[in-house]
């Protein structure tokens, strides 16, 4: 069995992305989905915790039926050298990584692992800071996301949230 | 809906976790399998990396027929007063704990979730210290877990790995 | 009784901090002030120890006659998701958050929390950076603090300590 | 001004604690109590959170007309080196420490402290591991606490939760 | 015996740096050279690791014919107020710092140390900044590096990772 | 070139580990000595900081002329999947690995490293245990290290300290 690695950080998770999952499983067994910085919620940047995005992502492959999908939450490590161990080792066996970052796809190289570009579409439009500053405004978001994604945005107050953050003027930080 | 939580190390998942969540599943509409003490591998207590056990509670679960299954791997926090707040915001959305330890039972009770016994099933024969035990001393483990389990544990060299941990003389630690 | 909680890195704590501190008083019968970073010092946006600034908010509140008052460092978690819970752990029940900052009202507010603004008077006049800045000019600050503040700044070399620090060029980090 | 430092973990604040405060305080003008391993908490030696123990020792010293008094949560580094530092920068301004453990004694006396005896009164009877078990046992430990400890304990639901933990069987740990 | 202590990131290490070295040595019997942000690497600001690092600054202090010198990787603590106890910990006795940075140069005065100026020679010309922004351009780096310096450098395909981080999209960090 | 790596807690660096460098050396060009558990001291087990090793580990290769030696600090990472590149990022290329404890065979070994029997002598004699304990009963300690590393732990004051380590009652723990 041949499995993928997609990380990302998906906030929220949009078309684009569902777009490269059903992509790379075309070319592949199966899937790991991993929600890259998964202990930050609650800023401009990074809105919603990883068991929020857990529940878009579940939501989204659902309604794609999209199986042989595994969903993993990935802490950050701040520390480059021992990223690609860090990864491995809470992940199930994967075989390539999907990627059109720099720096991960010069990590998982210099580990020895086969890296190809991330088969995104459209991608100007599907862009997370995009569909976060148009949740700031009021505006249409909820046609760049599946609709299982706007269904859990709206039920854990999302857009409140968002709207929240930008008001914050950052006298004291938490 | 309605989705439950069940917490354990699963080193490595048993047939007695397998019927557990058979029995939570039957109560609920969905369960979350979070993977504990996720950062920890290569001891004897816990020889199995989170990544590992991911893959044999996914194959359990296939072979079971159990869907409407999230696992995700948890990280230890080590401070119990914020542990409630941390497994939340890394699992998506659920209603009740079933645990038997008296720990998380009284932290989630204090933090007002509902709390539930863990239907476990002939408790003595199945638990992961016996199991572990067989493996060092090349015994019957294979009979106690699911065959995808006892695959996976082949596939990565599991039982070499933890009969090489049991020699261990403890000289220097990593 | 009812005890309010007033969060804020006081670098220094200055005579607007005193007179919301005064005004929560007022409307409850005791007070935290938080010492929030309570981890960092020796850089110019927090030049102080945390335990330089317990000294200070002391020395101020005795002054002032606040009595009631407990003050608490407070160290940063920098994972907004845990922060209340990490909050609540360190310090004294309370039951009302002052704050006019959007994070921690919304981070209190999803947690159930009353969530109150924070009554500044002057707050243009009374701010941190303005008295920072003054400090490294050799300009008044000391109008701005609370006698007991300055004295405890120029007791520990503040001012020598902040106008070294705008010197700093950066060229290594510690 | 000579202020006095006295760590303590204070699980939970007894009178021999107390005794000692008192005597510090007579030798010395001020009097710093900092609660040690502040993260620590729902443990059976660890069971009340640093904010809880804020309060007993706060209402300790009320009653027992201590004032001079300042009370700092203390999270544990595990790194013996720089615990002195660590506790200096946390705490306000001190000239002494009390101990009788020689771990903390040797690192302040290396670090050039004045260190002394602390006046400890009936050890044998004040010790927090014999109060923890009083509660267990549904024993008499209101006797050993000043009474405002008794009361924050009730009010939190103290002796409940030692005796939950206290049933713990170490299967999941959190 | 008098040692003396230089503090650097050594990104790489230059020219610059090891007429800094050789100058100290002339005053001081003996040198220890720490590699700051001992942890940071592959980003365009810390391209190499402590290890990697190590190994050009021990051919560079050979070629030169420079001993009495120590090497010790520093890794960050992020907190200024504990900064000289963790170096102190790491690394053997010194008596006095080389310094051209207001922090590192007040932190270690007010521990009490002897601070001196680190006696740079044609700032300008050698300089981090330049010589990775030279690798990024393909520009001529080798002739302000020590030639062990560069002979690691492209031992480790050091000028291609370089090349490969200024790509980064910074769409997702690891 | 071909550099061997052996790692140890060096608690002190004793007769035993110097004979296994130079039989390390004499099968390898090169040798690195990482010092395990670098941010512990001022324990029983672990009474020596990092710096102070160092310095005895310098000098045991001086007296001996042992040289092609770095000698590295090492910090513990407790997550036993990330380890092996953990060592990696912070110490200089090498190729073997010599140790006798299963746990660090089996992780590089993993790891596709080669993994050789560290050659202990007299092990049963050489050992740091006992090596402390002779220091805190007064025995005769010196004949089993260095006469250099004797040098180090008398300037540092190393006996007193294991002694009032061993005095410690564990009241309050840093």
């Amino acid at each position: 069995m041949r499995r993928a690695l997609f990380v990302g950080r998906f906030q929220p998770f949009h078309l684009g992305h569902l777009e490269v999952c059903r992509r790379i499983l075309a070319e592949n067994d199966a899937l790991v989905i991993a929600i890259g910085s998964a202990e930050s919620s609650h800023s401009l940047v990074n809105p919603f915790t990883a068991g929020e995005r857990y529940a878009m992502i579940e939501a989204a492959c659902a309604e794609a039926d999209l199986d042989r999908v595994a969903i993993i939450p990935l802490p950050d490590v701040n520390r480059n050298a021992i990223w690609v161990s860090h990864v491995r080792s809470l992940v199930p066996p994967f075989e390539v990584l999907y990627s059109n970052n720099p720096l991960p796809r010069r990590l998982f190289a210099e580990a020895g692992f086969e890296v190809r570009d991330a088969p995104f579409h459209e991608r100007a439009r599907y862009e997370g800071t995009r569909i976060r500053h148009a949740m700031v405004a009021d505006g249409d978001w909820e046609h760049d996301v599946p609709r299982g994604v706007a269904r859990v945005i709206r039920e854990i107050g999302g857009v409140d949230r968002v709207q929240m953050l930008a008001r914050s003027d950052a006298v004291d930080k938490p």
